[in-house]
């Protein structure tokens, strides 16, 4: 079985989690069925596919990953149903399907949201490891999903967009909070789960730092070059909605170079680990090269 | 100093806390003025009130509670901010102010709403109390403001809302998940907390069921008799909106009998406790007694 088919078995085996932890909890029919569309929907599972990756890295079994993954998958997706939502981003697709307030109502959608968000922090008080770690593993959480990460980074993201003079350290700034906590978060809880070093642990998150960026880099440019198809919504809108990108501040070309940059300084974190961290490596590469 | 004095101290504290908690975090200003717009909006605090009593009945410092009473009243104030959305209840009042929305817009509130909830879970991590004891309380905090709890509690009533035929039971099952779980919690938290046996928890959590109904019933009966100035809010509403409550399915008199049984069965819960405690009891009858 090569690395691809074991990320494949980890996304299914995290689906299979989150879809266990809805049933298993009592709840009405249909905030059940409206979480579970979303969770559903698919999409890369990259912050499951961090922590399996870091796991793997230090040959710990990835099921100890299970509920950090789930959190981290929940938690994404309250955030793109509240963003979504008409007041919001006002989108009537995501990844080719109406969007959760589109299939349901706003209403609905709002409390998916609400309920995803407290029943990712519940989970993880289920881990079975030390209290001690449980406790840390759920602050950084709290900080990189609320008003200091993920939530700030949203609100920041709204206000820039009716602004024509955001500079590149704003933009930045906003994406390190807005997409790049969770993913920074991705791989220090799993550095936590790991038992990393501390030196470990800093370096991961340094890693994750620059594939946030990296990420975000190569998402503006996919929304210029990129195949709609693919992508599952319109290319071109960032453009259309004069919203400011990498390549609007640096030009395309220049968007492609901040991109490398990014990616050689997240090598740079990898190899200064006490381990070989090859999946790493490839998790870094399917960022950049990925088409949607 | 007696004890309404001592409330109103406590509830000081409360607001000192959150506002200190909201201070201290790095956020965008305008998210900051949003939650802190709604934190200072006053209220009842009758959440870290019960936190108080439960802590003083067993003699324990009460800022020991200072954590949990803060997470309890961010997570009551986000709900509410939630529940006025146009979405929603769509009202434009709140404690006599217009509410979050309409005081900033739309997308701001979600996200205040949002920063409020997941900053709540991250300050009960903050607590100087065993690992272990952090844990079970971030675990029942999640069950009782989650799908299971009081989101649960708000789509079924939203979905009652549209229902003429919604019977005692389903309207008893709603309240004790929309506003009942919380209060529940408040006490079961400050019972953990406390060191209480495992008795007296079990027994906490009863009075804290019967209280809630009996909060609920009062406030139904309040919004036929009550005054519109001290409510801060229109009276007759629940009528006008066709809405399901205690007087419509029992009459204003049989919604005050109804209310006296509960009244009776929190007190026998109280006084089965090991230890006498006159401030619940005080907190019980500040909730049927009260006027707003």
């Amino acid at each position: 079985m090569n690395r691809t088919d074991d990320l494949n078995k980890w996304k299914r085996t995290v689906e299979v989690t989150m879809q266990e932890l809805i049933e298993s909890s009592e709840m009405p029919k249909r905030l059940r069925d409206a979480m579970s569309y979303s969770l559903e929907a698919g999409g890369k599972r990259i912050r499951p596919a961090l922590v399996y990756a870091v796991l793997e890295t230090y040959g710990v079994p990835v099921v100890r990953g299970r509920e950090v993954a789930s959190a981290l998958e929940m938690v994404h997706t309250y955030s793109l149903i509240h963003d979504d939502l008409p007041a919001m981003d006002d989108d009537d697709l995501r990844r080719g399907r109406p969007t959760n307030h589109r299939q349901f109502d706003e209403a609905t959608a709002i409390l998916a949201g609400d309920a995803l968000l407290t029943d990712a922090f519940r989970i993880l008080t289920e881990m079975p490891i030390p209290a001690t770690d449980i406790v840390e593993i759920i602050r950084i959480f709290g900080l990189a999903a609320g008003s200091s990460g993920m939530v700030g980074g949203q609100l920041d993201d709204m206000l820039a967009e009716k602004r024509s003079d955001v500079t590149l350290q704003e933009l930045q700034s906003i994406h390190e909070r807005k997409t790049g906590a969770l993913l920074v978060y991705a791989l220090e809880a799993g550095a936590i789960l790991a038992g990393a070093s501390r030196e470990d642990r800093a370096r991961l998150k340094q890693f994750g730092r620059h594939l946030g960026i990296a990420f975000q880099i190569q998402d503006d440019i996919l929304d210029i070059i990129g195949d709609e198809q693919a992508i599952g919504k319109r290319v071109g809108s960032d453009e259309q909605n004069d919203k400011t990108t990498y390549p609007k501040l640096l030009g395309l070309d220049g968007a492609k170079r901040a991109l490398n940059e990014e990616v050689g300084a997240a090598q740079d974190a990898i190899e200064s680990l006490s381990v070989p961290a090859p999946l790493l490596l490839e998790m870094l590469s399917f960022v950049v090269k990925r088409n949607h």
